[in-house]
């Protein structure tokens, strides 16, 4: 049997500090239609895919900060990606700022929702492993201010039925923690769609910054293999306002295999039939979690002293 | 500053079944002397090292089981190999077929231990992740009876103090699994000897086969990387006794690459010189536990249910 979900990984270039939603939109639609074009169910799009990626300044005024997050969603700027996706009958995923007010707290996370084709939200998760640092370190050649501006997403990794198969989510830097792929795939992940920012120069580790590209999918790879998913990695790529980010946005097979890849660092369309069966190769075999797995034994896993 | 371990991967070409521990040491005992001879401070040898990869049969009769293992660690068989390591002033370790008595219960296990300079024994480990089937299936072209053979390791992951640094043990099947890594990691550990006999054909999903070099490479890299710790994979490779099993032992560094790789399927040694302090340059940023992990929300991990 299988079970197919053909997927797109939508990688965008860079976005200017002073580019529109309205422009970022209109490419972010043009990509999509791409993806329906070629039969896509799904087209995933980066982290923070609305705007540039705002942590790399310090800024003092909040109401300067907050004009990079989105009060609601959708809302009128993404309006016409909702409606286009709706038209085509295409789900996707996005990445962005979410302003929002619980019990008249406001709150700020590193938001990425998966929309169906019918157009509603399906599923959202809030980064939990920000990167980065609190205080302005003007020593840096560009900030990383994600534990400034963010506060930590609140709640466990989670999974929603969607396109026929469970989908999970994560976002950049969750990709390095294999802590992320195991808590997805425990609660049942077939495919996880994960957007990155990423930087190619690392301030405080400046003489890894040629192993970039391979920590990417060093890490893709063994999420997908180690817990049998397809996993795809949508980038924001390219020298977005002086900062290099890396691309190569991927989809990998439950195998480890990297069965596609962009070959940009501008807006590019990946495609893929990934057949969501393949997953039991893994997962009833070499990593069948109830037969070899030993949970008993991990007692350093969780520990929070 | 830099803190060098010379670390040695002796990887061991196939054992016949009819090879005698004798033989075997011998064989140790000459990659040894080349290890010494090139200043290497610890030799890692295999899973299993002293015999053939014995779980490949099914054997009724438990006295011939018995026989692959070992009653007391050292015995006469392995004496002379302590014996030229006390005297080369060498570290190493060491896999074995552990028989024990415990309160009056007999136990075997599939063990490995660290033995330093002094030819004191400072750290042993009893496997935990059992690969493999405990009945007897006919079908299979060879058997992998681990799970009838040993009991699992009753113990978490551990490490020691050795050759000026803190070390940790897994074996074979326990590299595939990222909880391995991380249990060592979170309690300090800066390098990790992993020995394995792994066949090429896998029967439950023999169209994997090619990928099997690949999957252990990828496997031992990214619990490097994502641990930042030195992560060394030591082969019994070769046809043996009609199994074919893979090789490229390699030591991987905290970044995740392969700084040394063995190139054939026979007795190989590969050497590099470790800076432990390397360990720091992942800990102390991308991979700072402290700051970035999320343990509270790690949920599913540890559950039994």
């Amino acid at each position: 049997m299988a079970r197919y979900v053909v997927v797109g990984a939508a990688q965008l270039g860079p976005i200017a500090r002073s580019e529109t939603r309205a422009s970022v939109v209109e490419r972010m639609i043009a990509l999509m239609e791409k993806a329906a074009s070629r039969q896509c169910d799904v087209v995933a799009f980066p982290e923070l895919a609305l705007t540039t990626f705002f942590p790399r300044w310090f800024m003092e005024d909040q109401a300067e900060v907050d004009a990079f997050f989105e009060k609601s969603m959708p809302n009128d700027d993404v309006a016409p990606l909702f409606a286009r996706a709706k038209e085509l009958k295409i789900g996707f995923s996005l990445g962005y700022g979410e302003l929002t007010e619980i019990d008249g707290v406001t709150h700020r996370y590193n938001t990425t929702i998966i929309v169906e084709k019918t157009g509603e939200i399906v599923h959202r998760y809030r980064k939990i492993h920000l990167p980065g640092h609190p205080e302005h370190e003007p020593w840096r050649p560009f900030q990383h201010l994600e534990k400034r501006y963010f506060e930590p997403g609140p709640e466990p990794f989670s999974t929603a039925e969607a396109f026929g198969g469970i989908f999970g989510q994560a976002i950049c830097n969750d990709r390095r923690w294999p802590e992320t792929y195991r808590e997805l795939a425990l609660r049942g992940a077939e495919m996880v769609l994960i957007g990155y920012n990423t930087p190619v120069h690392y301030p405080l580790a400046p003489e890894h910054d040629h192993l970039q590209n391979f920590h990417n999918h060093l890490s893709l790879q063994a999420g997908a293999y180690q817990n049998g998913m397809w996993v795809v990695g949508i980038a924001k790529a390219g020298k977005e306002e002086g900062c290099d980010l890396i691309g190569q946005s991927c989809i990998v097979a439950p195998t480890g295999e990297i069965v596609a890849m962009a070959g940009s660092l501008s807006d590019e369309l990946i495609t893929y039939d990934c057949d969501l069966d393949r997953c039991k190769e893994i997962r009833e075999n070499i990593f069948n979690f109830r037969l070899h797995r030993r949970p008993e034994l991990y007692t350093a896993l969780t520990r929070t002293d």
